[in-house]
């Protein structure tokens, strides 16, 4: 019995691929987690045990996916940059876009009760993603500059947002008194009303997170002297570092080759 | 602080809506299922709890995302059909995509003690997705055909399969045995050599499993004669039902209007 | 000497296929001639020559393409559709646009002399395009509909704004004049003020140009008494009727079958 | 009266800007150009007089789209490149390719009797053509290199095939000799065979043509020594040289930035 008949069908799958040659990047965005962090009672305006959860996710992507060579995470999303030369999936971008999402999701599920073991989760936790590639790789430098510029002034709105809310005001009262200011007075309204050098939160909070590759070395034994002898090897590893400045892209050139 | 000097990055996303007034089918496939079964001790040819759990996620996906009006599973992959004229995400493939990707994976794993309540997963469970476009209701009823039809070819092979190994054959031998054999030799493999009528077989294997909201009764209260008083309500349910012959969308003509 | 090493570069190029089963719409759009037109000295609102000319180029068009069924002309744009199954080009959307836009250029370009003997072209005549798919047949007629009413909305409101600058209105009162007056509005002014009654104006103007193949007889000899002996065929023919109506299309189902 | 209600079809047309940042490439093609060129008795191997029309064309392009920075012809094939960061048409990709090649085609007949006086066009002329994107130079210069190593192999390939023609071998004897010699073979064929030193057959044959702007000097008066003043601007110019060698792009760097 072929399945001729039917198999027409087929041919009305449009062909994906995404242009050889160009940084391809994955944006996962939580999907509702407006209501979702609210009711898995997220601290604010940030929860730390929620953004290791992402992070962690962001690891597991990492050893995954090979072909992932950076990922930039802040509040409920994240960025994964593949190689330019990636022939992941032939390129092709719903096979790439699903399977980071699903297995993304299906990481943050199951590992949800390491992070939060007397928080159990009442729904499905859900995220979105898009596909997007750029040419070169100053634009990929620039669109990881978008993503951490973008962290910044959210933090800084949010942590401000938040002090107001927790010092008696209502939501709304404490929007319309941000409504309009810059980044300097929302400095200074930390400082003077609450005592809060903006500076010194966890850089976790103001930077956003960083996963790649690192060299990092082992002791694999100590000489009858008692020398350690090391071996590097890379490792995933975690940072919260700026990389808007050039210099974090100088010092790991390895990163975008 | 502005973030208008990196903005420009958004410009390389691209379009994706899909064409207005055509059926939107998601598919879903489970990645790498077949090391995922093994590694999860699923019954061959076919484990029932991992077919409950999927038809659960499905039912999920139903009461979830109302304008899907149509779904049909077989073994490790899910087919969900949106209605022609929806909105959902203003018809953009890539949130279409990885939603309904995403929280089918976050079902499958939160419900998988459920059906598993002895079998830890070991990993995390991934799927990936495609969504295709059908401009007629024809096409669809063949798309769904399509599926069904690979259902019964896969079963009826893998059926035969399995017996051959069970009964004492390797892979290999098995494999080599069936290459080339028709539909009708296997139910006969099967009749003589290990006294199964196929047919008997339960439907759930042989069908498929469809997923849609039909019309159920449900008793309100009784009448102080003892009367039911019923009242009717559109329900998710699922059945396993041959959808190839046009007898069942003449019979259920609201599925797809 | 084999050109390998420089092969890759195909596979930039994209897979542009056009959703099969849909109907495939061409419209050609004449390329700054609001310049051309002027610089040649077209009539205005309307140059008949110069509608003849496009419709002669739609012609050659279906004499040449026999998958285009049908094709609908007003002003310096032409749509031309389809059959819903062609395979021509594969359905590829770059060749079909390229190749229809080429053609009808060098027609137009061609024939110019014999609509315009005394009018020599001062530089190229240059038409863009796009192709849009439909997926059904009431929704093509729509996209009919839509330009003819445009044609209906734009002949109106020109044939006023020149009667009006032909009677001694600067182009600007003329615009003036006219911002916001309603259909009916225009036909009294052109009635009152001009004693032009709209509808008795050229068809042509007002309906624009269908071309289609249509059922013709011809007489191929006469028997011994004299009786003509007819024999039908289907010929390309043009004319200026209303399409909005469904009317048309029940009249003339063979054209979108 | 409005247009609205019909106005919906719009919805239909898809979004098609090319990826930003990236070398926009036309490339136009002769469309039935084997039996446009014997219908119209153009010489062979190469006829002049029909690359010089198709280099006129080009020049015409490169004065008409200031964006176009760089084309390369061979017979009845040209391709065109816009600088990267063109806005043209906002990279709308049906726009650029429909204006593009409907100018291209449309001074093709208006030139044509320039370059075949004697000869009238028997039908329209008529170009396909396809638009891709490229994300570096590098690719680019690839891409051209890919063009002229396929003008090299066709046209030595050719000159050999209609000397064995015109030397009385039937054109299936003809073929047949050739399949499967290589360069250097067909090298000493026309040399032994026919006396013919390939290298010395005209560059236009051999390497195609490149038309870009260059700076030109431009004697503008002459002093009253009789010293001529020169000024240098950029002039569009058609060479016939290597642009698979990087010496080319060296010497060139203002064409590709």
């Amino acid at each position: 019995m072929a399945n001729s008949k039917y198999e027409y069908v087929k041919s009305f799958e449009s062909n994906d691929k995404l242009m050889p040659s160009t940084w391809i990047v994955v944006r996962i965005d939580g999907h509702g987690f407006k209501k979702f962090s609210e009711d898995h009672g997220f601290d604010k305006p940030n929860d730390e045990q929620a953004l290791y959860l992402m992070n962690a996710c962001a690891v597991s992507m990492l050893q995954e996916f090979p072909d992932i060579v950076f990922a930039y995470g802040v509040s409920d999303e994240y960025s994964f940059i593949f190689r330019k030369e990636t022939q992941f999936y032939q390129r092709r971008a719903s096979k790439i876009l699903s399977v980071t999402v699903s297995f993304f999701t299906s990481v943050y599920v199951m590992k949800w009760k390491e992070f939060f073991p007397q928080n159990k989760l009442k729904y499905p936790p859900t995220f979105d993603g898009r596909v997007v590639c750029y040419p070169s790789t100053a634009i990929v430098q620039d669109y990881l500059a978008w993503r951490q510029v973008d962290c910044h002034i959210n933090n800084l709105n949010n942590t401000c947002y938040w002090m107001l809310v927790k010092s008696g005001k209502s939501k709304r009262e404490a929007q319309d008194f941000l409504e309009g200011t810059q980044a300097q007075e929302k400095n200074e309204l930390l400082f003077q009303q609450f005592n809060l050098n903006y500076n010194t939160l966890p850089a976790i909070f103001r930077k956003g997170s960083c996963v790649f590759r690192d060299k990092v070395e082992d002791i694999v034994k100590y000489t009858e002297c008692g020398d350690p002898v090391k071996r590097s090897r890379l490792k995933v590893i975690t940072y919260h570092c700026d990389i808007i400045e050039k210099t974090f892209w100088d010092k790991h050139q390895h990163i975008l080759k």
